[in-house]
């Protein structure tokens, strides 16, 4: 039997068996504003305890969005002003940092029991820490502990699962995605996961504002630096005309990165007085996270992002152009 | 080993040891307008084929699209004006009908040796059919064939195999995706295949023409039949101002059928004096084929067209209109 990763499912297996033993109450943390690996992740691990006696629980600062709520199933889970916390040992999932799980769950939970996660910058904040930095997803690592220690997948486990890995490799896309990747995703398959139900549930459900909130950002796009740079906007009039929220501008940024010859693609929002500014980059050669932390933001070398107050977009855009501009300079002549 | 078409498998490699042994010069040929899983299929077939010493080439009747030509690496490959036929055997890859090769290359091929294809209305045209129509797609099939056979599958015929699959499939959504496509995938990685690569290729070079036209689209969506449809509208007007090309607006109905609540979304396109429509549905029960059948189009039940010469935006809208709502008041009721 393949052994994806065989001392940390040992360790697993081991931190498994002391919750059982011990008769633990186990509450089950993703981070705000879920997304579906953090969904996918709670699913599967309250799922796969309750499956071994465990009386687990998933628990969120945040709601759950319109199209990852299809993925709980049956699966007990609420939100932090639900809960009641009865000596619960807590386990977070997809949290680099323990703030990531909101600031009412840290006051229910001082100490954190299991951290799992896939993320390099991970903290190590927990008694036991399960970081697989190269893993596509905490669903992949979910998968691959489910599968050494040969646990039952029931088919919502499985869907959950799927739906973890495929939203964060953008639907194989990044390129996090492997070849173990693929062979995990085939076993689910196997349990019972539904590509095609989960393409339906994730991607066929948007609303009609967040469309025509793409229509007006496509609209505001603008080239620049020899059509080396795209830049678009969202105001607070576009949010206010089409009733669209800021989670609606999520991903906007990849259709100003997808234009051939773009190297860098920018959303400028526009949040009530302050600025939220979002890089995106063709290669890791750009650095945008350096050019975010021009401006105290941060993040990857291929995704970046910045928050300024008490700026707005006539002022901030040509700064942020300035930097960029200095920026593909000092690449372009390296 | 695992056998994939075992007995399919067998069958294809005594066509290609008769290749061998006649020692034939071979064209495989796509359809017309090609897309991911022809070039791939035609790829990974004149690859497969040179690595047994038969002299192969690829040849098609249209020139390759921007965002697939890097996927052709060094495979010998032309367009039909350019091609001499010496006496070449035929092999479609892709093509339902023979029709789909072109005129051109009808012409100069009025016999093919060998169809490969996944459409199960394939009509069984060539001298040897291998057609599988529970293949994702035609790329899958050859994947299938080579690992049966133990064929060597260098990484341009992997990367090529891979693009078709992923392309075919909307990049796992649709409901071909089954384990085994994602246990072949696994194995062309192993070959190296690299999934972010083909997808920066393909998703990231879109031109900035497509992108006004999908803006120019979105302005254009209205919501009917209680927002059971979506209708968007692409007019001569908006391709002359976009720059925008007829292939632009490959896709642009999926925005209108992705919307929360819409059953039916509608792309009518005016081409100078004649309407093409294309439907689709998020349930095949809505049988958008039967809606195009009204108006001499056709198709799938949750994919379908349509072509009408001598009508205009103004006057066909409301035909479809009025034929959607009886064929949903018909589902709806039954």
């Amino acid at each position: 039997m393949k052994q994806f990763y065989s001392n940390i499912s040992t360790q697993f297996k081991s931190i498994l068996s002391s919750l059982v033993e011990g008769q633990k109450k186990v509450a089950v943390i993703g981070h705000m504003r879920p997304d579906g690996d953090c969904i996918g992740s709670t699913v599967a691990m309250v799922r796969l305890l309750r499956s071994q006696g465990v009386q687990a629980i998933g628990v969120n600062q945040d709601v759950v969005p319109d199209n990852l709520k299809s993925f709980l199933g049956d699966t007990p889970f609420i939100t932090a002003s639900e809960f009641e916390n009865q000596d619960h040992v807590a386990i977070t999932v997809d949290c680099a940092d323990v703030k990531r799980i909101g600031k009412a769950m840290n006051e229910l939970f001082p100490k954190i029991f299991l951290n799992i996660d896939h993320h390099i910058s991970n903290k190590n904040y927990a008694q036991h820490n399960i970081v697989i930095g190269t893993a596509s997803a905490t669903t992949e690592i979910l998968t691959g502990l489910a599968l050494d220690l040969e646990l039952a997948i029931d088919a919502t486990s499985a869907q959950a699962l799927y739906v973890g890995i495929a939203t964060d490799t953008g639907q194989f896309c990044y390129s996090s995605t492997t070849k173990e990747t693929f062979e995990m995703v085939q076993s689910l398959l196997e349990c019972g996961a539904n590509p095609a139900a989960a393409a339906n549930d994730l991607y066929e459900n948007e609303s009609y504002a967040r469309i025509q909130l793409i229509q007006a950002f496509l609209a505001s796009l603008e080239m620049h630096l020899d059509n080396r740079v795209c830049v678009g906007t969202v105001t607070d009039a576009m949010y206010k005309q089409t009733g669209a929220t800021i989670d609606d501008a999520d991903g906007l940024v990849d259709y100003a990165r997808s234009i051939k010859g773009v190297e860098i693609g920018v959303l400028v929002e526009e949040r009530s007085g302050a600025i939220k500014g979002s890089l995106r980059s063709k290669d890791p050669k750009y650095r945008v996270d350096q050019i975010a932390q021009v401006f105290g933001g941060g993040g990857h070398a291929c995704a970046a992002g910045l928050n300024v107050s008490d700026a707005s977009i006539e002022t901030f855009k040509p700064k942020l152009l300035s930097e960029i501009t200095n920026q593909l300079t000092k690449i372009h002549s390296a």
